[in-house]
């Protein structure tokens, strides 16, 4: 495996944390992340000099998070462009890492055409790989700007949704810079109410069997200065009980032509619990999260993972421990299966609103999903 | 602290699990506990020789399960009396040591009741604490027909709602032999099912933040022979959407007058599931665990327990790791607060019967409720 670990020290600068960058040291291209799992003990960066140590990263989450899969991808392929690798496979490996995450196969794609137009124009090989990143460069801009421009949507949103502006809103999984070119989706929103003085409190589920709420959105609130508490998942419905959820801001991994939102699971039960109890539930997505090819929830493959994260606590701290090789911690006896998917589906009528960088749908219909696609440029580029 | 252990292989017989024992070793009586915090990887026993050492046992959820509480409280009284111990400062400490645990308080009560009688009838102190005891066996024995009672109730009602007879039961928390005299509450009825060839499958909750669902209903799964999966509990909800569960199985803790359910947190979210898919959602405890002095849901007090918890991997192969005196593995950044209900509250409306060794009460009302408790013996003893 071609990749390399740099160390540095937990509790620099927010602003020094860069989830991912493409860099040109002297022994050529690569592309730098910073390893997810082994936050927050641990700021680790991965580099990554060809595409099968990047597909590895990605499939064991190192790198992870919608809008940032898409990025990663757009790279990959650009990576495999400047470095000579033959980029059909490449784009094939990439694309193929992670079933459900639509912006991985969207960023690929990107980077894949702009490399072939490049070619068709009578560019070189080399020539192509540069188009395939600035196509990359250009995603991730936009991606940033897209953060930018949904945080200031579902702020208003919120603010609209709940006069009074002291938000109380619950989240799952993590989804601020860490899956991000920008300052996230969901996490942006909250991070905009808390910049704007009106968030109370970010009730933060810990998201099993990873535990991305307790190792990165966490990490991510502490940073950001906010009023946060961590919960078990199954401690929501307490909160939900007692009024102390005004909404709730999740991402989405997906979403069909039909509006249904594939996130990651757990988040089915928090739009039940929130239809329940009358609490707005919105996702906050970028454009490219839309998959109008995918008619609806029931067309959504979804992503099942291997039974161990559930039956064996893993993390960095118990691969550092040392148990076995990089393997995590029994709770189990020894046998158990276990059903672990990766994502649940909801559908559109237990969504309040879907909030993108070119606006916000509610009531989340299908015509309204392919006007908003229409309105988006990122859309028309691919 | 006057407990010390005896430790014997996993994977003995499941006859020779005594999940609490009174024995009378020539160095003077003493309860023997299965430690629930060391399973499923250990089957190690903890001797109590006073009440302290059971007090700290009941605390760290090494004895756990609420008509295993009582019987431990009833015996914990017993102690104290055939020891010479102040029986009534004994009492209180026992009675306190897990607040939402009705059944505990029920068990100290029955004993002590027991005590004071004889006394009141001119008894020493040392025939006193004989009557205690035979208060607290009496209690044992009625526990367990309790249990066999409440699992032909529980799955006469599976049949009259399913009929077809391939159930497929979703679960939480641990309910079976480790919280009772006998074969438990929920868990003894899906084992009934399993007998009887008509239960397709157990979906066992994981239950954070302490897993007894991954340690404990796994293990007793296991043992048992039944087809069984194992999820986190945020994964129920897909479950529920692809119609893969007939009805939830699960105990109470506390049952108040109006037929609100106190239980395992994480047990409110699966009944508005249940509710949303049209599942029965059954709640099955001994008539002990309804508490007519508790007029409803809001008047029950819920136990908050240490963030922790939350914060921290815990575990028996954690503390066998040796992290910190005692302490588990952070998974959270530094400082992070939780927020850590151990219990939620079902409202009798989402309830479909509540099953009790008199009978199944479908719908709850809480007049229902009183002439069931009307009609029990056990009730009539306190």
């Amino acid at each position: 495996m071609a990749d390399h670990e740099v160390r540095s020290t937990v509790g620099s600068e927010p602003s020094g944390l860069a989830q991912l960058r493409w860099d040109e040291p002297p022994e050529g291209p690569v592309l730098v992340l910073l390893d997810q799992t082994r936050l927050p003990a641990e700021e680790v960066e991965l580099v990554c000099t060809d595409v099968p140590g990047l597909v590895r990263a990605i499939q064991t989450l190192a790198v992870r998070g919608a809008p940032l899969l898409g990025i990663a991808g757009a790279y990959g392929v650009a990576l495999a462009g400047v470095r000579g690798f033959d980029v059909q496979e490449a784009a094939a490996l990439l694309a193929g890492a992670r079933p459900t995450a639509v912006n991985l196969g969207y960023g690929v794609r990107l980077a894949l055409g702009a490399y072939q137009a490049a070619l068709d124009k009578g560019a070189g090989p080399q020539e192509a790989g540069a188009a395939a990143l600035a196509a990359a460069k250009a995603l991730h801009r936009a991606d940033a700007e897209a953060s930018a421009r949904m945080a200031a949507h579902g702020l208003a949103l919120l603010d609209e949704l709940l006069p009074g502006g002291s938000h109380r809103v619950l989240t799952h999984c993590n989804t601020g810079r860490l899956v991000s070119g920008g300052e996230g989706t969901a996490f942006a929103v909250a991070l905009a109410a808390h910049r704007a003085g009106r968030l109370r409190r970010l009730w933060v589920d810990e998201t099993r069997p990873l535990l991305q709420g307790a190792r990165l959105t966490a990490y991510e609130a502490a940073r950001s200065g906010m009023a946060y508490s961590l919960l078990t998942d199954n401690a929501a419905g307490s909160l939900f009980a007692a009024g102390e959820v005004d909404a709730v801001l999740i991402g989405a991994d997906r979403i069909a032509a039909d509006g249904s939102v594939a996130n990651k699971v757990g988040s089915y039960p928090l739009a039940v619990l929130a239809k329940y109890h009358h609490v707005p539930f919105i996702v906050v997505a970028p454009v490219t999260t839309v998959d109008l090819e995918t008619p609806d929830g029931s067309a959504i493959e979804v992503e099942q993972r291997p039974g161990q994260e559930v039956t064996e606590l893993t993390g960095p701290q118990v691969s550092a421990a040392g148990w076995g090789s990089g393997g995590g911690l029994p709770v189990a006896p020894l046998g158990t299966q276990a059903y672990n998917p990766a994502f649940d589906v909801t559908p559109p009528e237990l969504v309040t609103a879907i909030v993108t960088e070119e606006g916000v749908l509610s009531p989340v219909t299908g015509g309204g999903l392919r006007e908003l696609c229409a309105r988006s440029r990122q859309v028309t580029i691919s």
